[in-house]
């Protein structure tokens, strides 16, 4: 009895020390989920595989090619034209560096191609709305992250808005859907 | 009776016209779906909702840009960098115009806002792969439409294999999946 005893003591430890690890787990995932400061967004889930939106070139300072995605709710008030943009609608813009590409201009035999290279620190942005949560910000919380995931600082979410600003009689979303 | 065989008949006559009418009008919507010469191909149903693979500009004669989808097997080997894509593996692309974005700027402060205008003759694209189909042209179909639906006559259509054969390396394939 005092053999038994002690193996079943040990298995209670061992069921202990993975029931702890499981609870521990999950929680330092989520610490290492970086949010945006002012408005808590993380990067959202299954945002790269969201339909298109359009694209866009950026010269100057940011010098890149981007995507801009919505999900389903995004995107279906796109293609209604309805605005303002519903609660949980949600805009995701992907940048990459804007390079010239080699490879495709040695077959056009000329220099015309320009594709995505590297992220930048601007790499992926979020729009999300809420027009209860975000009513301080046109209804919509912005958050910005860079390839690994390392949220944008307070100094520079808090020029999102003041941006997006001028254009308010569209719901404060530049990009338009290209059909 | 003789009536009765009138009514007959008559109902024989709409009977007829009917199941004629209803024999016809798929072909007539078949016939308005144009296809592409040589390979047979037609605008891909829902491919304005697959997942983007990449983007791009491009200069010269062509001055667009362009955002480049992929099917469930295209985007999956894509991800998984597996070459040659497999069989029934279809990429689109998108092409629109390249305009300066004016209203963009206004807000920036600049111009160096690019975005879609108008769609181009060349507007859509697809390759479509099919390795015994298709085994004569490296195992892609080609098609190009533009706005309304108008398939690319065939002297287009047969400037398309031989512009992609240079990257037969990368399974003919341009565009690189972008994360």
């Amino acid at each position: 009895m005092p053999k038994l005893r002690r193996i079943v003591l040990f298995l209670l430890a061992v069921v202990t020390m993975v029931g702890t690890i499981a609870l521990f787990v999950p929680v330092m995932g989520h610490a290492a989920q970086d949010v945006s400061p002012i408005y808590g967004i993380a990067i959202q889930e299954g945002y790269r595989d969201w339909k298109l939106v359009s694209v866009a070139h950026e010269e100057g300072n940011l010098n890149d090619i981007r995507a801009i995605l919505g999900n389903d709710i995004a995107i279906k008030a796109y293609r209604e034209g309805k605005l303002p943009f519903p609660d949980g609608a949600i805009i995701a813009r992907i940048a990459w560096r804007y390079v010239s590409s080699e490879e495709n201009n040695k077959v056009f035999g000329q220099a015309q191609s320009f594709v995505p290279g590297e992220a930048p620190p601007w790499y992926l942005q979020f729009m999300v709305k809420d027009s209860k949560k975000y009513a301080a910000s046109g209804g919509w919380g912005y958050a910005q992250f860079d390839k690994d995931g390392k949220a944008a600082d307070e100094a520079k979410i808090k020029t999102c808005f003041p941006c997006h600003d001028p254009i308010e009689n569209r719901d404060y979303v530049f990009t338009r859907y290209s059909p």
